[in-house]
């Protein structure tokens, strides 16, 4: 039974999403069709691959993963099926796969070349959803495509060690539901590089000075409730991903703001680890 | 096993739909419950039927599709369940149905009248999914209700051949994720009715002379990739469910806009096509 | 085939919930798992609960409940599963529960204790999925956690009885995607209390003096179209949920606006209905 995931820029509302799934149980009736995200901003490679990379590996092995962001055909824009850590993905060569597997190399790459392709606006439904079921049904990725070496390389923004090793410069990488701030320093390389020194971490004109394992340790529960820190306070953790965030105690974007909207922090922005 | 979908305008935050699973899952528990969409606009039947006539001919025939947009029982919308391609569809008779099948005859129609009914504020849950279970288990209509043929005829905005033949007159029908601007102009009446001639195509102020196969046409790959057409620029297409639509290329409504709010095109605005 | 839904603040968008599901089916392959809502708004445990109550009962016995609102644990939001009514809840003790249940008295509590269990920011993964695995392969509250007997008791908004009897007070507890209000008064104590007697009922600057069974009931369908109460008429009914509820017939938020915007009415805003 296999699994097939869905992780697109077509929203909620349109037709788009029904139509792949209609597609896919004729082809394939007892596929087990998952949803990882339909609301990666339009054409937006960095932001579908952060979502992707974070939930693929949850998934069996097997598992096969379509991408519908930026999935249009084009001489510079091939379709291509990846098999990498035990996980098919089919997408265009848009560089999503290059960004989610980074330091992994792929066990397979082919060009996908259907017979009577159809070459339209839609092709996660005309093309992906016939790759997949050709995988789903135990067939190898040579039977629909031939190997394919130019996989479109896009720069990844990696945090780096600067100030003669005393000090991190990341970026915003994502910012979630709750208007966290998710930056692409890892927690392997602050622990590696800080070994143990002091620090305060630089966002905007705020200093954070302590970086927790998750968000209720800036709580100190052997207070009087009265006296403890309120949501609204920020703080920096070490999110389940294994990045650097900076994030608001109970935070709504809607009602009092996220770490976000109260910091002025954006996709890109700097932030800063400061060693002493 | 029976794949039941769904098309409602009850969103995603309440429990509706989460009430409705449940209740299929216990009349059904090898049911495949698909969301084609809960975001139509509240009580809006003509984009009900859009998402729902580009999406259900993918599903296997003898699909179940249960409408949950403006559903309530009252003596002018009865609600109905209709076989027609092959499909089934439940929902009230509000004007949907018609504007989906169009051409088609319906093979079989009745109105439901299930013993112990109840008439309230939910009949998706309360009804559609009774008469929905029934059909999945292999019940034929007429178990479920009595012949009608009342069906309500709404409008449809067709496009119109007018100026002695030399222009069509469309209109907007509906608008996309992206901004995408959809008309009702079929590819199949401009190639039969334009029959290569020249032509031009009229939005508000613009005026577009090509109308591609797929959005990136738009690009020339040969050209050296500083020169090329760059996202932002305006084209028209014939996208997948074979209508005319007037799109930017790479847009999101979030950033830099789309067709809809750049063009200022809104729902049933006027599109002309002038042949020459 | 264990049903397992989910109910969170996570958002569609981020990695989290597509996380969630590759982890449920890398325990549990043949699990059905249901969205009932993944648009709670953050850390809000009273919309939380009331999405949940009024959905859960409508799942077949034994289905798993995850929720996934305000669940880090600390000394005071200990991780707990719950067998009541014949479902099962994996939570935090932050509210939610006892709001859910009101009068039912809980078969069995336990305060979950996995081993190797990781305490970080991502618990509906890490821990909850873990929990429901175990019960859905059979396994009793026993093994995954000890009795527990400190379930947080959160002040639910109860209609009151005022003025002598000759009225009841209530407040909005919960707005749906049609912005119609929801109150806390249930049909029940309106027909005990009322007793059949005359009333009006005050929301804001309004007065209604009918509660209706459905929302079309405002119509007369005997008058000709023309004169008959049109879409945007204020009304109220008793909902499927067994509230009362104030509505606009046929309303959309984003267009014609609803009752809640309409009339200015939000969460915890009181409800008076006086009787004669």
């Amino acid at each position: 039974m296999a699994i097939i995931t869905l992780t697109t820029d077509f929203g909620h509302k349109d037709h788009f999403v029904g139509a792949i799934k209609g597609t896919i149980y004729k082809e394939l009736p007892d596929a087990k069709i998952v949803d990882i995200s339909h609301d990666v901003s339009p054409f937006n490679i960095q932001e579908c691959a952060y979502i992707l990379k974070n939930s693929y590996k949850n998934f069996p092995e097997g598992s096969i993963h379509i991408v519908g962001v930026d999935s249009e055909l084009s001489p510079e824009n091939q379709h291509i099926a990846v098999l990498v850590d035990n996980h098919y993905f089919i997408m265009a060569n848009n560089g999503v796969i290059g960004l989610i597997i980074s330091e992994i190399v792929p066990e397979k790459i082919v060009e996908i070349q259907l017979p009577d392709s159809v070459d339209g606006p839609f092709p996660v439904m005309e093309v992906f959803v016939k790759a997949a079921s050709h995988i789903a049904r135990g067939g190898t990725l040579e039977v629909i495509g031939r190997p394919f070496n130019k996989l479109k390389d896009l720069k990844d923004f990696s945090a780096r060690i600067t100030n003669n090793g005393d000090s991190i410069s990341g970026s915003v990488i994502y910012i979630d539901n709750y208007g966290n701030v998710v930056t692409n320093i890892q927690k392997s390389m602050f622990n590696v590089h800080g070994n143990g020194r002091e620090f305060e971490l630089l966002a905007r004109n705020k200093k954070i000075k302590a970086i927790y394992n998750k968000y209720s340790d800036i709580v100190n529960f052997e207070l009087d409730k009265s006296q403890r820190k309120a949501p609204g306070e920020l703080l920096a953790l070490f999110n389940s991903s294994g990045y650097i965030e900076i994030a608001i105690y109970k935070s709504d974007l809607n009602t009092v703001g996220g770490a976000s909207t109260l910091l002025g922090l954006d996709y890109r922005d700097t932030i800063t680890i400061n060693f002493f």
